[in-house]
């Protein structure tokens, strides 16, 4: 299973939207179709969809007929636009655009330009495969033979360029030899456990429980889980943790019944520029996301809805930030600064 | 709007699985029929479980052809049985079998037990509605003017013989003149929140807004929510309460927020053999509930799922438990006994 690939002159996506019930991929040759599919959340997460977005202004540039460098030059800062838009709250779409918008600078020609946006789109493809296994090798080490580990939402395989995030340092426990159980919370509105961690679980043979979001507290309180872990969508300079919505009430239950509770994310979603996350906008999207589950409404017509994607856990609820660059443990008072020294 | 009606020889209950949709009420002369409603769950919520079988137990006796009063008598037991079966962790359910059975202790003939029968399972229903309202006035007094009041589930008109038990105190303080607004949450899996809670608020114009249950968090932390109130399927004799799978969660969270967490049920809720929390048995329904949300299917084929319908709230969480007898303030150390003296 690869969510995403490069082609070399088109780009083919799984389309998440329709897991767990079908596994269809698309082939897209015009950078515009691969804008489209990350607006329409065909693909989706943070990585991927920066990957995604590097893939799409190579694509862009490689097709694109210009009659000089400096035309070029104009149009390609016209799909930059285009990709900034798709969703802007993603911190790894605004990496890739800068990575590729630094490409121009040092470029001279057309062909040059091509083949670098190429090279550099595949290698942030490599280097998010390879910053997620080393994150699995960073923090296995807390996750212990035996354990039933709980996550939310998807920071997966799915959610990056392939192995995930959290649920790469699971799959890096498990590559060690400790047997793990993983409860996955369907995560509503949107139920990316229920549709795509639990498929991709399977898909690999770990053994995965899906229980709905407010199971959580009855499961900790039983004792069934012993370590929760989770992605993040962006960390501000003192630890606090933006992550999809739902994860705060995990973490203070974690910390109610003393379970350890882990942020597994790539330094790129680290962001010293936010100082703590009273600073992190939290974006609302549509209420039809809870109002329907897919083609069925679940809630009376006209009923006012509120949908805040994410929330925030303050850094006094993580027990350790895992990065591909090393762990910041009880990162309350701390912050994240060392790992950019 | 009359979720449950006694006709005289027939029983007419709203479809609640069809709402927020379809406001479709079936009519049913035979017994049968009213504890098949009760088993596929067209109507539920444990005091509305209770009056359903007191008039479906009526219904039976007023049918009944039987020869003499010894062959009513052997009748009427496996009507009784048939009720018992139907949703067996509801409390009010045996309460009334139990009532009815007595009728049978005092009465001498068929002719009288039958009307006996008819009278009591109107008495029930009566007794029923005027315990909400009294249940309200009692906790009317914890709502502010200007609050916005959390609930999970559905412990309102819909889940007993009209008014409500949570929902009932929130009418009260509005029957006040106090300006509430509800916060459903969606209460997944059955999504009694959003199909049923949200739908007899609208119904009556009381402003409610529904988030999905991961959500409350979020809603606490940023100062939104100012009160908890929920309703209770059992409470056991130290004060411990089970509810809706999700009500523990949000009860931690109150906690850890200083949010007033209060529980409204009746006193036939209370179980004071049952010791505390831990002796309370769990209902675990069936898995389809959590893969499927109506005929969409959410969750990868032969996943793995639990799916525990209650979960139990320590006293220690529980700023009072308000009852149509008298309220407990801060039950933990205190228990529920002093409402039986």
């Amino acid at each position: 299973m690869e969510a995403i690939k490069w082609n070399g002159d088109s780009v083919t996506i799984l389309d998440q939207r329709l897991l767990p019930l079908k596994e269809e991929y698309h082939t897209y040759s015009d950078f515009s179709d691969v804008a489209n599919a990350i607006i329409s959340m065909e693909t989706r997460g943070a990585p991927a969809i920066g990957i995604t977005a590097g893939m799409g202004i190579a694509l862009a540039a490689k097709k694109m007929k210009a009659a000089n460098f400096q035309v070029f030059k104009q149009e390609m800062q016209k799909v930059f636009d285009r990709f900034a838009a798709t969703r802007p709250t993603a911190v790894n779409l605004f990496w890739t655009i800068n990575r590729m918008k630094k490409i121009f600078e040092e470029s001279t020609s057309i062909e040059q330009a091509v083949k670098r946006f190429e090279d550099e789109a595949v290698l942030i493809h490599k280097e998010d495969i390879a910053a997620n296994r080393q994150m699995g090798k960073n923090g296995s080490r807390f996750i212990e033979d035996g354990d039933i580990v709980m996550t939310h939402c998807n920071a997966g395989a799915l959610a990056t360029g392939g192995y995930g995030t959290a649920l790469g340092v699971i799959r890096a426990a498990i590559e060690e030899g400790k047997r793990i159980e993983v409860f996955a919370c369907e995560t509503r509105p949107y139920l990316q456990g229920a549709r795509l961690t639990a498929w991709e679980l399977m898909k690999d043979s770990i053994p995965v429980t899906l229980i709905t979001d407010n199971m959580s507290g009855y499961f900790m309180k039983n004792g069934t889980i012993k370590k929760i872990i989770v992605g993040a969508d962006r960390i501000a300079r003192n630890g606090d943790t933006a992550n999809k919505i739902g994860t705060y009430t995990h973490s203070v239950l974690a910390r109610e019944h003393k379970i350890p509770f882990y942020v597994a994310a790539p330094v790129s979603t680290l962001d010293p520029d936010t100082e703590t996350g009273d600073g992190i906008i939290i974006e609302q999207r549509s209420i039809d996301e809870v109002a329907f589950v897919r083609d069925v409404q679940i809630a009376p017509e006209g009923i006012k809805i509120q949908n805040p994607s994410f929330d925030v856990t303050p850094a006094s609820n993580i027990s350790a930030i895992i990065t591909e660059k090393g762990v910041i443990e009880n990162p309350a008072g701390r912050g994240i600064m060392e790992l950019f020294s």
